[in-house]
């Protein structure tokens, strides 16, 4: 490969060689989990019903199931008298069949017992019992063959195509799939990723900090961006700025993670560390990206896994991270787009832009108005302010006040 | 009140009903939760910086650290020589006072040294060592006071505004968060709903199924929904359409709900099986709604606590749980506005209204087109295929094909 291929790469391109990369080593997996884990998770393939909706001939009415036959001509009048031979309450049903001259009385919900077609709706009967075996049901209107009879597959037929592949899943095809009695569903298969912070000066939110040292941003938003975007994520902790410290960080995580995300100190010297570290264990397949911010960033690859090196600057690391990682991992996971929630807005101010470099800025979103954030030194003010960021190509100079903007939220 | 108050109220004012009693009865509350769990949740109150970001003076390169009017002059035919008299690594820090003539070696993110005002880029530098007692470096250019130093707070002041109340928690703010070491943040209180289905014909999904039983659906659905839109909720089982073992239910449940949400079996009779438990423990504040679907719906209050009947149908329970009910849960939970997704899209077909009520009709949402979801007897196949539902206005009969809508999604 040698020096040429390293060259820094234009941020279309570096966009689509880690695309190729990811697709070549990450095929798509499917795992089934219980559908009371599901929310917004993926379908994997397409779901047959399994069972027919309603499963029998259901009533649905309070009333009687008769032979609609037998209903025929019946007016307040002239009713129709039928004999009452059992009662079904819903959820329960009758072994007995309906001959001519005979009724059973059915709850809403209940099964419809053999022999009968049809509701008699309870409003249009009178009932009468003259210490008889049986009690007398007065028809008062005639009902036609399939009232009020909701018929068994009426709704679902089973084996037809319940849900797609690639439903989102939300809270009401999470009832679709309880009303089948399904208690899993096969699902996009979530990347593992394992968040590594080098840095000698970092220390963790729950450590006493000393003189010298600051807090690790970067293990936070980097992990919450890949769990918000469909991937299980977990910190592997912080690691000097040292090889073999994160060579042997790597190693370990390599156990149990499918994607390794690095994020450097501040030191110049970080990116060489990853980069020797990849050299000996792997391969480097991008480092430099023509972009502002994350020009340093390392893409290798460890055996069949991607180990990826963001900058340490928090702003830098999340917008490349956002811009380069997420679109494959949303892949990996089956959800649909490049990211959570993009909005349209109007510029409030105009933007300079570098020329020759793909540019991100972060801005503040409000009203419809995108407020573009300019302050160099602060990465943490601007996060604290930003919603999300804009693309600007490596050809603009300037945004202007006014213009049509595509701001992707940090979600 | 009498029955003249619990005549059916129209959508709106029943939805007014519904908030004054919500309002009344949950005031926002908030909690304080690990800022590893923060994902998403809602910031109860204004947060302000608990330290300086960065906490020190704060070398942006790796050079020297020196005293400015040292270098001046400096050039590459007639270097300044200083003494090195110590060297700090990031993290780590050094006791030692440069006094003029000399320098300490400095990693890009350690705290500048007492004495020293700028940082000489080590590219600019040579250094000496000739068995003296301290190495020798060659200054090559002169640098400016505070030339590469990140002055403490110059990112962020102790004290200032860091997060605002009702920032949504994305992943970016937990890394603000962090880099302040904060470890908990006090968010939104989620209300604690509990849901129970009613129905003798119901079972759960975990259950095999006799004849003339169905899986329960409702559980599942208004439990997620309310999840995703801000609320703990958790289910409180299948109860038959029996007084007494729908009030035992409630009143347990209640114990440890704020809000009981319940949907009816299909019975006609459920709502009063409700209505009269309400009126024994409660009051009921609203029975009926002008609503299509939806129409017995049952709001009432026990203790200070809501409990909701909704319709047994899962199209009607939900459409009811999402307009008049999810509104209330996301305020209680600091959520903004009344859903979490909508979406403007054009009417791909007509649809027919009846006059008089307010209709919730469902649409399946692709490519900017909305396509009118009317099958009235499929329940599932309806919620299989809906991605959410429109709002057609009482006195609106008709919306044609082409005309603009706004869909409420189902997330």
């Amino acid at each position: 490969m040698g020096t040429e291929f390293l060259k820094i790469k234009e941020a279309d391109e570096a966009k689509k060689i880690i695309k190729n990369l990811f697709d070549e080593l990450y095929p798509q997996k499917s795992i089934n989990i219980p559908i009371e884990d599901s929310h917004d998770q993926v379908i994997f393939k397409d779901i047959a019903a399994l069972m027919d909706l309603p499963p029998f001939n259901r009533s649905l009415m309070d009333g009687y199931a008769v032979k609609a036959e037998d209903t025929f001509g019946a007016t307040d009048e002239a009713p129709k008298i039928l004999k009452c031979i059992d009662s079904i309450e819903a959820g329960s049903f009758s072994e007995k069949t309906i001959e001519n001259g005979e009724c059973i009385e059915i709850s809403t919900g209940a099964p419809i017992p053999n022999g009968s077609d049809a509701i008699a709706m309870v409003e249009f009967t009178d009932r009468e019992n003259e210490n008889e075996e049986y009690d007398k049901i007065y028809i008062l209107k005639s009902v036609a063959p399939n009232q009020d009879v909701a018929l068994q597959g009426s709704d679902i037929k089973k084996d037809m195509l319940l849900l797609k592949e690639k439903t989102i899943i939300s809270p009401d095809k999470i009832g679709v799939l309880a009303g089948q009695g399904i208690k899993e569903v096969e699902v996009f298969k979530k990347p593992k990723i394992g968040v590594i912070s080098t840095g000698n000066e970092l220390v963790m939110e729950n450590e006493s900090i000393e003189y010298g040292k600051i807090y690790d941003v970067n293990s936070y938003s980097i992990k919450n961006a890949a769990i918000s975007n469909g991937a299980e994520a977990v910190s592997k902790g912080i690691v000097k700025d040292n090889y073999h410290e994160l060579k042997t960080n790597i190693e370990n995580s390599l156990k149990d993670s499918d994607i390794i995300v690095c994020s450097g100190g501040t030191s110049a010297g970080v990116g060489d560390v990853l980069r020797n570290v990849l050299e000996d264990i792997g391969e480097v397949i991008l480092h430099g990206i023509s972009v502002k911010p994350g020009k340093p960033t390392i893409i290798g690859k460890v055996g069949k896994k991607v180990v990826i090196g963001l900058p340490g600057n928090p702003v830098s690391a999340l917008i490349i991270f956002y811009v380069f990682i997420i679109p494959n991992i949303r892949k990996i996971a089956g959800k649909p787009g490049e990211s959570n929630s993009k909005v349209n807005v109007t510029l409030s101010k105009r933007i300079h832009s570098p020329k020759g470099r793909m540019h991100y800025s972060l801005v503040h979103v409000k009203e419809n108005l995108a407020y573009p954030i300019i302050k160099d030194s602060g990465a943490i003010t601007s996060l604290a302010h930003a919603d999300g960021y804009i693309k600007i190509p490596k050809n603009i100079e300037l945004l202007d006040e006014g213009e049509k903007v595509t701001v992707t939220l940090f979600k």
